[in-house]
């Protein structure tokens, strides 16, 4: 029987990547609502982001998104970042806003447009270097919408190609992340859709070429945590985006839609190695607070993954072997529901209040006024959004 | 065996509502890619419809969205369509929009909100007097993102109690049209996610309450002809919005994705009486041209819906009928998809022709310089969009 | 706040209806494994029910499968049910396993084979005066497996007057339960797919035909709390069979794919009134224990329909009416999370203590030595399956 | 412009793989029912697929089944079939009908159990030296049903380790074949679900290791072709399992519920070469034919392929290219749904007549009596079935 003491000393080292793009206003195609206290800037953000930290002891760091995050001095925002008391994380380029992209990027027939989404990415290395962030993470946008308007499979090879080309500009402590999606903004084919693809790719490229798993980027039905458990296995699982979906890619709150496949999930990457400190498995935020409180929405995301991390880490794994060795089906589900349905709030509030962090980080945010301070300062300007 | 020539004279009545909202920039949450040419008044989207309408003959209607298309004198607009050749069609609502529409509208808690939402109704009443338009059509973008967040039965008293409102103010000839979807922009919940929820609340109004079917508004899966067949047997299919989806509502060109879908469609219409010039059931289009020129992806989509409902009156029902009867599966199948598999696009050629219309719509369209002309002179002011 | 103790007398009442199917061997297309203890005649199938109430206190009934509990004698059965402990539930038809049922029953085009499934029901109607049986619950397997090999329209019809002759033989007392699945055994359309056709269905006949709702028989991505709402706000939820999915009708352990799911179900069910005790909702499983054991499988099924039954009514409604009516997202959704992640085994155990019952039912079947009898007394005979 | 007269030439090499299984009786779980004429031996199977080869003259193999397709003498088997005209393709292994498979085979916990499954590999090894066959197809039904149930991780080792010891018996000519499926019989995890996992494991064993790609075996709303341009392009493509799904595995007609998905997998096959005589891509059947005959059915099912093969192979590929190139989104499409539409039969049935074949097989074979013969004489000992 594995207790809270027994775990604690491996909650220690949880760290989550938040968003920059977190902060501000999100939406559907149909509507970005505003919100009062938005971040006007890029410092803003990462303030936001800090005050994440601050409350939960879980977000050192934070990942930021170019261009919608560029400033005239990198170095500066880093020092920013470190007085606030957050690192910047992984740099993420954007290859889907720009008229140019209609009809892709590294993938793009137009050999100048797809010089253009390479150039792109040097300036995000640019970006690395600058902030000492050490993680490129690529989401294409790429892909068509209808049957027959694009030839899949030199997109393919054009992809390999621009994957190379900026991969070779990396140096052997930065990392190539690669992420796929299923579907979104393209609607007929994506030309990174699943996890294969990706992984076909970073293998072209060698060790510090991974896979990003965003969680909500998969068919119906798909059994995420035996991908996690399969990237693990191939030693190509790089990071986590983690959020929630019900329908297609919703970007909710982690553990909010189905907190079970969270703590399937996390039981995983903790069975394959993957929490362990040196894994290189960086887990992150990739989420939309259209109609919440972002930062509280932020706040209540880290929690969540804390909260399934130590429930997971709770499952007997020598009783639950035993069951599975000896082939008790109702007994091995039993060992691992029991951790699940192990209520775990309470000692984790004891726990954060001896390393002298609010006991309850949302109720302890609510209280402090913060909120309210940002919506009345930040007044004016225009407010971040995508 | 049923030839072209036999069902010729079902075509002469085939018409198709065009969507204004069509014409205008559509895209995703990541971009709204612009495009030359796009309309920047609601006169200039009709003048688009009115191509549509001149290329095709299928045509002779055009959808209106209220904000989007309000004008001050709607008089003058619909002399403006007369003008054109063609007629202002069904009015849609929005009450997605507005910021105090972030929680929901016709469903919200809180009775000013709601009250608002139903007054909205109440103007695009007064645009359909003042229009001549016989059709309100109503979708909710009414949901939730988290479980608990909303009191889902408390909504739906609230969504009976604005419809029977909104529905007080019609006159007999005019219908309330309520369609239904299963997600977006809402991610947990949505307040008429399925046909079943739809019926239930136009029973509840009434004879001239009816329910749109959108393609694309359904589950994976979904055998969306078999729910045509179910609405016309319960007398209350009032219209189609039609579109193709491989994912999500992906709003592409109907038949694009899956023609024999299409086709299937078409096939339970015609069964159950649905394309009768007096069923009242409306053919519509709602489609995103986010990367395709628009005007000539109108035309395309009114050509397939025109081909694919050729295929399905070319089906022999009598043997269909005969081989379901002596349980033939295959041969009765067989007799299905040999209308299917024709190809009517050289028959729909010389009668097009024949009735003083291109015989080939898109490459009239094409060599008629009429996209060149709109883009050199569409220039300036601000393009419509969504 | 809502304690165990506020709740603990509304669990008093709860009855789940286990069905005698569960006990005999099932399985998939693939093989069918059979297991030890399997009952070989109905006998042992209510016996195998009759121990899961003992231990549990939660099942009092046992669902019968027409002709698979086919008896000479159903007054006898009924007494040795009696004698047991239980009582005869929903009497279950069957118009699949018939080679004359190969391309329907109730809605076949021979009016020979209609007559038959037909009179099949009338049969189970019997059953039920004998046994005392209040519902009868009607599945059908109809439906095609190609484009074109049925008439969809006529089917409706067909299975109209079908069920109106069946549901006239019926007192006032008893009930007549449609149900509805997506597909399986028919592969491209079933007679009663969805909700809203059985709702149609069911309007037609009168009060007395209400709707049974099974957990697994619907699309990917579907809301099935939202349609639990929606059929106890129309007055037409009868019953439920419970289960749970990852893809298909896979029918395993309810509450095990997804045990938020259930707990949101529940919830809605709590909301809507259909756990009151007149509330005439009948809460049945219909499972397949494929690989596991079949009576400990039962066991931890009822069970974990208690333990998210007491979280659903742990919920504080108070709170979470008024963080909905505020529009505080976060916090209504915060409110129902505490509910669900409340751990009440404890209280439950002391609880099932305090009235006789074990403590841990599963733990106390496994020590009771009750499953190496039967598998040492119950050799030779035919096992039951289906 | 393309013409078939182009094309006819690449019809010439078109091979088929038939299924012996097809011709045996097949269902769901709920029912397999019986066929009059249904065969009683291996033999009689080949007979039935003898019989589809010399009407359509597609179908010059059938893939062997073990155990179900065990005789004593495969080489007098062998004799049997090349003297019906057709000869013996893939062999697949079946580890999912003993009793000891109940958890698993090549993944099992227990090595005895996965060291049985192993020597059912190498007696499968040698039925192919017997035969002549050159494809080893294997498809694991091992997974879970519940999470907990089993260690995901070990078992892709045990897998791992087990494929190289089957693999390792094979010589330079033969082939590894692996097979991957998402779900059924398991319903939690499978051990191949996949394409990724099976790239991973084939992969690790070498050049003579493929993938086969079953059309059926994915989640809902998968782009199936892109796998295939994928596949080919990593040089893993082994063959191709043939049928169509509306739902889950329904194993369909292929063609049957999706005809443009089968045209746009079969243009990609060509795309990328596989469709040349020296791809060692093998088109193979599987499919069930639960309610129509089987011999007409399989028929009906590779004269859908060949319809379908025509038209991509009509795809004008230069014009194609251009409007790609050109970034022309309604050109390119309109341009590949050209072929799409392209009614191809009247050609067909002039070039099969052309070679000796009768014009309109489905219609030849009705006329032909085959069916009422062995109706008439597969009378007494028992239908094989699966």
């Amino acid at each position: 029987m594995t207790t809270f003491d027994d775990i604690a000393p491996q909650l220690e080292h949880q760290a989550i990547e938040v968003p920059s793009w977190a902060y501000g206003n999100s939406g559907t195609r149909f509507k970005v609502f505003g919100s009062p206290g938005t971040p006007r800037t890029v410092e803003e953000k990462i303030d936001d982001a800090a005050t994440v930290h601050r409350f939960t002891g879980l977000a050192p760091k934070v990942a930021l998104h170019i261009p919608w995050d560029l400033v005239d001095n990198f170095s500066a925002l880093r020092r920013h970042a470190e007085d606030q008391g957050v690192a910047i994380g992984t740099i993420n380029s954007n290859t889907f806003q720009d008229d140019d992209y209609k009809l892709g990027g590294l993938t793009h027939h137009d050999e100048a447009v797809r010089q253009k989404a390479i150039d792109h990415h040097l300036q995000c290395i640019e970006v690395m270097y600058a902030t000492g962030s050490k993680d490129l993470k690529i989401w294409l946008a790429d892909g068509s919408n209808y049957p027959g308007q694009a030839d899949m499979r030199s997109r393919q090879d054009r992809l390999a190609d621009s994957l190379q080309r900026i991969h070779a500009e990396l140096d052997a402590e930065q990392r190539l992340v690669l992420e796929y999606k299923i579907f979104e903004p393209a609607f007929y084919h994506t030309d990174v859709p699943d996890w294969g693809t990706a992984l076909l790719h970073v293998q072209a490229l060698g060790e510090n070429a991974v896979v990003c798993l965003d969680t909500g980027h998969h068919a119906p039905s798909t059994n995420v945590e035996f991908i996690v458990a399969q990237l693990l296995r191939a030693g190509k699982l790089g990071s986590f985006d983690f959020n929630s979906r019900n329908y297609a890619d919703d970007d909710l709150i982690v553990g909010s839609a189905d907190p079970f496949q969270l703590f399937r999930i996390l039981f995983e990457v903790i069975r394959g190695g993957g929490y362990e400190p040196d894994s290189g498995v960086a887990f992150m935020l990739d989420q939309c607070h259209n109609i919440e409180k972002k930062i509280p929405g932020q706040i209540r995301s880290v929690l969540n993954v804390q909260e399934m991390t130590a429930r997971a880490l709770l499952v007997d794994r020598e009783a639950l072997a035993e069951a599975q060795q000896a082939g008790d089906v109702l007994g091995a589900h039993e060992t691992f529901m029991d951790a699940f349905y192990t209520d775990v709030r309470g000692d984790l509030a004891a726990w954060r209040e001896s390393r002298g962090l609010p006991a309850e980080p949302m109720k302890a945010y609510a209280a402090s006024g913060h909120q309210e301070t940002i919506e009345a300062d930040r007044v004016g300007g225009t407010q971040m959004s995508w």
